[in-house]
């Protein structure tokens, strides 16, 4: 096996690190608690997060809820809470999860300031949000410095493999989920182990209560609520590479694995002998799992025309992180001049009126019979993938966010380019890191 | 309606082609039967087919059956009626149809000489073409003067819309089911009504027995053999063919639909913006029945390796009245440099060995996790049309008569080409004649 010494050493905060850190937050609760104060609101500050549950990596954020009591409307929970993070971090923006909060920096630091309600374990549920500080304490319990480490590992490891994020856009596993893992298998290894030897789904559980029936390839149920799948967000593929990463990993273990830095970065085009294009539009200012739905609805529907309109998609990839670039790859480039058009049965009623219709200079070849079927070779007008992707999009809602900016769309041929692309990086890196022995 | 005057004057026979007609089948029946007499074979000659119906158009051919004694075995018989046919036709040559028989040629006259079994209405059927002269009585005994110049018309009207043949190459409406339908329905314009109006299948007895059920878009009794469905050559094309051009000759009758030259000739290529090819193969000097499955064969394998390969079919054709012609129409003339090779899945045991083959140099991209599957993008070896067909097509059988030359196929892309071809007049001929009002 291959020696995890050096590579916790990089990735794991160190002492100062932490120190840093915990300044930092104690600072932002210190200064939550006296605005509470001020104002006699009935609310109270609280860590939560990786570093609440120490099992944070050396670059992870910090993560602040303020808990208010029950006795305040969610409206009035939620001017609160923006209010006070509005204050505390003065050059922080708002965003929205299920609840509007502040996101801003401090020093190298990213800081979240999120409003939430006080709730007791097994109450009846008001918010995903609402659930985290129980998590918080759930792991805080189970988890002593070892396991915290086998977690940091863990995270690593699917960092390293594209699967570490329950964010829309990566549909991966969470920070809970790794920590509940090894919670269950008690390393990182055993873990992988679970994975490598798993054949179709995964039903775990760490309490004896029977598990709920769930319609997920992956169902792992939240010790702090026994009716919730904590492993929802995670997506067949991403299961599927973890299952066979974790095989390639132990039949031949090696560092690549544990490479944090294997996210994609912007790539050239490589030759494929296809028909590649790229469809950017400008990023709208809003959050990532908001905007990935439409930027994938973007994707889809321009697969979709090319599927219809005959034009072969073989492959597609989106990506977010600057612009929204949509790569789309086909098998043709130019449709023929002629198509078959497929008209009613010669039995039907409006058989007469599609001879009519075809007839003559309409159609290249027909109309004529093919089976019981009218049928006529017609010519095709637009021919051109671009042309027809730009046309048939103007028929298409993508969505609220970025459909302004559908006039901007700018179509490239990266064959015919030097740029390099986020999209054509992230397609690349599909490939996985490593070979059996 | 359009004077039909003029239509039977130009193609029934004249009061001197008949005569001619009846000498020449009178001479031949008087060769065959002093052969019989000085032979002391057990048989006796008839004249059959649409001279014998009194149904013949101008052009038509002279067929004579020698009919023998159930006494004598197939072999024997077939022995014998090719050494008569031989004598009586000493330049014919064999054919072979349910029995080998001679074909040959008196003057301008095409002449068949079959031999066949005597039997009686209703017995245990030996072969098909024993029935014809059961044919022959029934037609003769139900069809006046008037009612054989109906079945001319609609002989016509059949050959004009490319309906009219028993034989496989074109899958129509025989001369008989042709007689039956006027001895059903009175006229030629009564039997176009009827298929006007028609819709779905058709279901026709002459007699009042109850019809046996069978399994064709088209069921005709034959009324010497009620077990018999007489149009169960005619294909599901050539049915809607009919009810069509019936429906659209009603709506606005003109001569077009009685030019019985209306046959296909060659063409030279015509635009489509598509990507076609002709293959040729030498045509083996055997009947079309048994050539054209072959020759259909040759066109399904091509058709069905450019499907599978990828090149998108869109229409095919074939013709064998000099050489064999397939013409194949495409969407794509060379495959993407790269395709997809979708792989287990990642649970399966085979898992890792497909990774191992497709890893490196192997893949374009890949191998990769789609879904819960494996897959790698890998290079495609042969992409030209042509080369692809060779290739392939030295691993299939296409039929015994031909298989010899396909070592000498030509593949001609017609687009390049200044020839015309006769399969390309049969392709461009497919479009209706006429026009609804």
């Amino acid at each position: 096996m291959i020696d995890f010494i050096p590579i916790l050493k990089k990735y794991k905060p160190t002492e100062e690190q932490n120190q840093e850190m915990e300044r930092t937050a104690s600072e932002i609760m210190g200064k939550i608690n006296s605005i509470l104060e001020r104002d006699h609101i009935n609310a109270r500050s609280l860590l939560v997060g990786s570093v609440a549950k120490c099992t944070n990596l050396a670059s992870g954020d910090i993560d602040l809820f303020v808990v208010f009591s029950k006795k305040y409307s969610s409206r009035e929970m939620e001017r609160l809470g923006l209010r006070i993070g509005h204050e505390v971090l003065p050059q922080g923006r708002e965003k929205y999860a299920e609840h509007p909060y502040v996101s801003g920096q401090l020093g190298e630091r990213k800081v979240d300031i999120v409003p939430c309600f006080e709730i007791a374990p097994g109450t009846r549920i008001i918010s995903s949000v609402d659930r985290t500080p129980l998590h918080t304490d759930f792991v805080l319990k189970h988890l002593d410095p070892e396991g915290r480490d086998q977690v940091r590992l863990l995270k690593l490891f699917m960092k390293a493999i594209g699967v570490y994020g329950s964010e829309i856009k990566v549909s991966g596993f969470s920070g809970y989920v790794c920590e509940l893992l090894v919670i269950k298998y008690g390393s990182m290894l055993d873990v992988l182990r679970i994975f490598a030897a798993l054949r179709g789904k995964m039903r775990i559980s760490l309490t004896e209560s029977e598990i709920k029936e769930f319609d997920a390839p992956i169902v792992i149920i939240d010790p702090t609520d026994l009716t919730r799948n904590a492993a929802a967000a995670i997506s067949l593929e991403n299961f599927s590479r973890m299952k066979i990463n974790s095989r390639l990993f132990l039949s031949k273990p090696d560092k690549i694995y544990f490479n944090a830095e294997a996210a994609y970065v912007p790539e050239k085009y490589r030759e494929r002998g296809t028909v590649m294009r790229i469809f950017t539009l400008e990023r709208p200012d809003i959050i990532d799992d908001i905007l990935f739905s439409q930027a994938n609805r973007f994707r889809n529907i321009i697969v979709q025309i090319l599927e219809e309109d005959g034009f072969l998609p073989i492959s597609s990839e989106v990506d977010l992180s600057e612009n929204i670039e949509v790569m789309v790859e086909c098998k043709i480039e130019k449709l023929p001049a002629t198509r078959t058009h497929v008209g009613p049965p010669v039995d039907a009623q409006n058989a007469m009126d599609f001879i009519r219709k075809w007839s003559g200079d309409k159609s290249v070849l027909g109309p004529y019979v093919c089976g019981d079927r009218l049928c006529a070779d017609i010519p095709v007008e637009m021919r051109d993938l671009e042309q027809v992707v730009r046309e048939r999009l103007k028929g298409f809602i993508i969505g609220k966010n970025i459909d302004r900016y559908k006039e901007n769309m700018k179509i490239i041929d990266p064959s015919r380019s030097n740029e390099e692309f986020l999209v054509l990086g992230k397609f690349y890196s599909k490939t996985l890191p490593g070979l059996p022995p």
